[in-house]
């Protein structure tokens, strides 16, 4: 019960707990009509994760544990197994069915044991019987009925994987929630337990993959793949192994300098070759199931092929060469772009970089590597058109980039439940295969039957209590795991299922929590950087408004306000093209002006500040407007939040208080920083005659 | 010989010698004539120290040293002597203008020694030998006739002081030179040479006091008046004294708790005013010419009485009452500014502040507390007036305080010759006695008949092998001295001066050096900030343009630049009413938009663009041809300096050119970056066409 030996202070533990709360369940009866006696038919490491994983839940939820043996008797009320180890048709299920779902689907099925009524868990593999007990969990603890259960499920995305910004240090890049779990001093952490809790927290929403370092490998990390910290990740791997999730690693590129002996890194040199094989070699003595490598290259300063002339694909090629004999993977991120911009440079666009760089090589790469896109062409903005990449390669294996942790978006100081802004992004038709080419079905690889495929996200954990810094941005991971699963799902659906197991089934506690997430990323939209054009924070940390703060900078993030006007020209008759890289019809919706949607027009177009919007509203207007309304949205938050206050324990209350507060702040001085920045500019006054400094 | 020492590399020993060469000189007849026997008639540490120094000019000029003895034989011809210990009309000499100098002063006087030439060197104390040397040794390496000399010397400003801001990590805050010379790993150096070597730098100009740690006293430097680190302090001012300076420590405000064991520091109470009673004879003890305590108080979140409700006066005199005893001062800064101020907030003025803070508490000083003025009302920008306080405090002793670093001026990546700045600073006139009040007059003591009054500087050195990064910002440090002295002196004077013992009598070295020193700072002007805005900088390092990088800050430091106009409305009618703490009739002056001077204008006026300077130019016109001048000075400086090139040993010859090449980048970004951001903000083009991005 590792959850209870790392918190045992009661008045943390819910904020600790996260969505595995296991609230008490008053329904003696439900226990004893289904949980009594349970069949753990198959065995396996994942199974004992899961046998553990169930006492765990029993007892906190009823003030006991079943019995479990590995035999079906005239008890058994709940019966686990792989679809293999059981005889299907004795519990009236077609064999057939199985057929229809993929490796990590299940069934969860209401049947029949001699004359008892019986709910049987039955993955396709030992993972499936895990994520199906997770989902019989969370059915108990949302209250839904147990009675004639009828589920099949089956992930639609093969790749779920989070991605760590750990460094060894114990810092985390871009972290908001504390230090690593992973990392203390330079060494691996010694604290297993939490990263087991870690590992149940992800898997219980189906993530199947981790990377554990920081895509920037700084000089200590370069050695996690050396003989001297290997033993140390394999211990890793093995609490994660259990839970059915694979370990990646960040690598340097320029390993063979750094911990070999070679003097080159150049992906085509035969001793460069030989040295990743053997170093592959050598990981996988370590761990058998190693899943590959991560790899951030010629990018902010990274060390890459470009040294050498070579180009990506030749690099990603090199490394996939030598994960292939053991089925481990590549995957080479796109986040790439000159850093070194000239700001005086107005032909030059960072947004057009990813396209550039590695569109020509489509169709140039080996089936075990894959490209991760970001799912915006810049960097995770509060709203982003949809990388153009997505649907133009159609011959690469790709992975969507996601950001759970907030760095543009509040930082889990400020709310904002991302799930809406993901659908919107899984949602997008790019049109690359005519209408209904979403990227969804890019990325799930049926839209170009992709080999492998899927979706990656940064975490935002670190070893605060709660995981998350601000509570409510536990929803961000519970929703990125469940979205991933099932992109069709609602972002609503989603949310309410998060609080219920956060929180508990109170209707006002849903109501109104609900209500906050589901107007966060517009709020935080609001009272930050409408109408698309991003950017405006302080440099380096990235918080808070600083409207000219990456205006004369050299990282390619520029607004372009002058006295008359704002926003980036990326048209393809005046601008610097960019519309251009995206499918017909979308190239000239972004195009032209009349149909740009209003929410990314200063992404695409450079307009005066007397535009008229679709609203009707001028653009210094909505500046002006939407500034005034997030604030107000802002303290709507706090008077929702604070009617929760007897409803909700008393350290989780005051966490989520205290960050609103922040939040108020905040959201203050950018409605006052931005409005004063573009009155002074434009000298055109609001139209409410509402206070700007 | 401490100087060969440390440095030893013949490339470096230029460079790391400074203004102290001691260039062979090739006349041997002249050595013959006045050096070949010398007689120290007094003795003390200093004539130690002097006649060491002595030994090692004559050696390295002459390729020998002097006979030395205490007593005059019938071969001495340059006689070293206190006034006391010699009898004056033996040379010549009548005893009463002795008493027209001050302690320090030197008389230097061709006569008689028989029937041989001689040359005496006569203070009214040994430090006034040490003084008399030095003078001896520059007009020997500037090649300046030893016949018929008459000159008598006294320093006008007691206090000559320097203040390091060195941190115990290594650190120099505001440091462009390498690391601390003082301090390192947390500990005093062990390296006392370069100490040695530093002190007679100072010395060589006439600096008399020096405070050894940064006036941000953080919690490792308040150990400096325990006796963990006493000891070692002592090591450093047994050093000091041997050159006739003296060593203060800055001190923490909250001492008494965070070393002793008190609950306050309250300046009232009883059980602190012994604690520093007996924490000074403590100091005393180890240090028995210890100068005194330099104090941040009540000034970015350091301690001060502020937090008991005390006022400054409180403060200061609880450390002055304690340091009566044994002479020692209390300097106390007026550096006091609310850095938490809101932008929003127009009334509340920064530079403001030091006046109204201070000019309340004239008179209830102790006798020896004296107050430390920023030379500015803000701090240390390339243009400010003068600050109001000088004048106001008719009866508080006062020290100006002047920053050789350059903070906000370059960073010694630019070059940026201060004396003429600073000649500006002491000229000005307060008319606070009516017309001739100038600054000089009032820090010298004169004006007021104050008790002790004089000079202080933060330090532009570091650990790099030329002290202060740039070359040439050597000069600043010696021009300081060589201004505090006697602030008569003509900023070319002094710039020809360190010119020749810097780099030799070479006419064409001398003139274009002296060309780039006296261009520098109004270059440096042109191409940042004109007309007395200040600013526009990156935030926290303080190097390069960011126009509205503190706009929206706490630090008070504002332009409110709109699409119409710049500058900070300062008057008394429409204004902060600042310009009312001016006497008249500077007030009047400062005050009309008539009659301020351009260089100030925006300082004290918010002006639209179009406004017509007393040039001719308009406001927005003056912005786009300084900063596209100051560029093409730039080229010019380089260009003078290339002429250099075989007459200037490689080291330095590299090092100010690479500064410079570092320079003309900088001057570029200012140019565009200002330009950019004014046009786009006026949208008035301009008149020359030139690019602007």
């Amino acid at each position: 019960m590792a959850i209870h030996n790392v918190v045992d202070q009661m008045d943390v533990k819910e904020a600790y707990n996260c969505w595995l709360q296991y609230r008490k369940v008053d329904n003696d009866k439900l226990f004893q009509l289904y949980f009594k006696s349970v069949a753990a038919v198959s065995n396996s490491l994942i199974i004992q994760s899961v046998i553990q994983e169930l006492e765990l839940a029993f007892h906190s939820m009823y003030g006991k544990g079943p019995d479990i043996s590995q035999q079906i008797h005239e008890q058994t009320t709940l019966i686990l197994a792989t679809y293999q180890d059981i005889k299907l048709a004795d519990y009236g299920l077609n064999g057939d069915i199985f057929q229809e779902i993929n490796d990590e689907g299940y069934v969860i099925k209401s049947s029949k044991n001699g004359d008892k009524e019986a709910i049987l868990l039955i993955g396709k593999t030992d993972k499936g019987v895990l994520y199906a007990t997770h989902h019989l969990l969370r059915l108990i603890q949302t209250g839904e009925t147990l009675k004639e259960l009828n589920i099949l499920e089956s992930p639609r995305n093969k790749i779920r994987m989070i991605n760590q910004w750990d460094n060894m240090n114990g810092s985390i890049e871009r972290g908001y929630a504390g230090k690593s779990i992973f990392y203390e001093n330079n060494k691996i952490t010694s604290n297993m337990e939490r990263i087991k809790d870690y590992a149940r927290l992800l898997s219980s929403v189906g993530v199947n993959a981790i990377s554990i370092n920081n895509v920037n490998v700084w000089k200590v990390e370069t050695n996690l793949i050396t003989n001297v910290l290997l033993p140390d990740v394999a211990k890793i791997a093995d609490i994660l192994r259990a839970y059915g999730i694979k370990t990646f690693l960040s690598i340097n590129f320029a390993s063979p300098i750094e911990i070999g002996d070679l003097t080159t890194a150049d992906p085509l040199d035969n001793d460069v070759k030989q040295w990743w094989k053997q170093k592959v070699e050598e990981i996988y003595r370590y761990i058998p199931d190693f899943g590959g490598f991560v790899v951030k290259a010629d990018s902010e300063h990274r060390p890459g092929p470009f040294s050498y002339n070579r180009n990506h694909a030749d690099g990603a090629n090199l490394l996939g060469e030598a994960l292939q004999p053991f089925n481990g993977i590549v995957i080479w991120r796109c986040f790439v772009y000159n850093c070194m911009q000239d700001w005086r440079d107005r032909s030059t666009d960072r947004a057009r970089a990813a396209y550039d760089h590695f569109k020509p090589l489509d169709g140039h790469f080996l089936d075990n590597v894959i490209l991760q896109i970001k799912n915006g062409p810049m960097d995770f903005q509060v709203r982003e058109p949809v990388s153009p990449l997505f649907g133009a390669l159609e011959s690469t294996n790709q992975v969507l980039e996601f950001q759970i942790t907030q760095e543009y978006l509040g930082q889990q100081r400020d709310l904002c439940y991302l799930v809406p802004m993901w659908k919107e992004v899984l949602e997008f038709d790019t049109y690359s295969k005519g209408a209904g080419s979403t990227v969804k079905t890019i990325v799930d690889g049926s839209l170009f039957s992709s080999k492998i495929s899927g979706i990656a996200s940064v975490s935002n954990i670190g070893n605060d209590v709660n995981w998350t810094g601000h509570t409510l941005a536990q929803a961000n991971l519970f929703g990125y795991g469940r979205l991933i699963w099932n992109p069709d799902l609602a972002a609503e659906e989603i949310s309410r299922e998060w609080i219920q197991l956060t929180f508990g089934n109170d209707e006002t506690v849903i109501e109104q929590i609900n209500h906050m997430l589901l107007d966060s990323w517009g709020i935080y939209e609001n009272y930050t950087t409408p109408l698309g054009i991003g950017w405006m924070v302080n440099p380096n940390h990235h918080y808070g408004p600083n409207v000219d703060g990456y205006e004369y900078s050299r990282w390619g993030t520029y607004h372009f306000a002058d006295r008359d006007g704002i926003g980036v020209d990326r048209t393809m008759e005046t601008g610097t093209g960019y519309t251009g890289q995206y499918f017909s019809p979308n190239k000239e919706m972004f195009n032209s002006l009349d149909t740009c949607p209003d929410e990314l027009l200063l992404f695409f177009h450079h307009v005066p500040y007397t535009h008229t919007l679709k609203s009707g509203e001028t653009v210094i207007q909505h500046y002006y407007n939407s500034h005034f309304k997030g604030v107000e949205q802002v303290e709507e938050l706090i008077a929702r939040w604070i009617l929760l206050e007897d409803k909700i324990d008393s350290y989780r209350f005051h966490n989520v208080l205290e960050r609103l507060k922040m939040q108020l702040k905040n959201a203050k001085e950018w409605r006052d920083q931005v409005n004063t920045y573009f009155y002074r500019k434009s000298g055109i006054p609001d139209e409410k005659n509402r206070k700007i400094y």
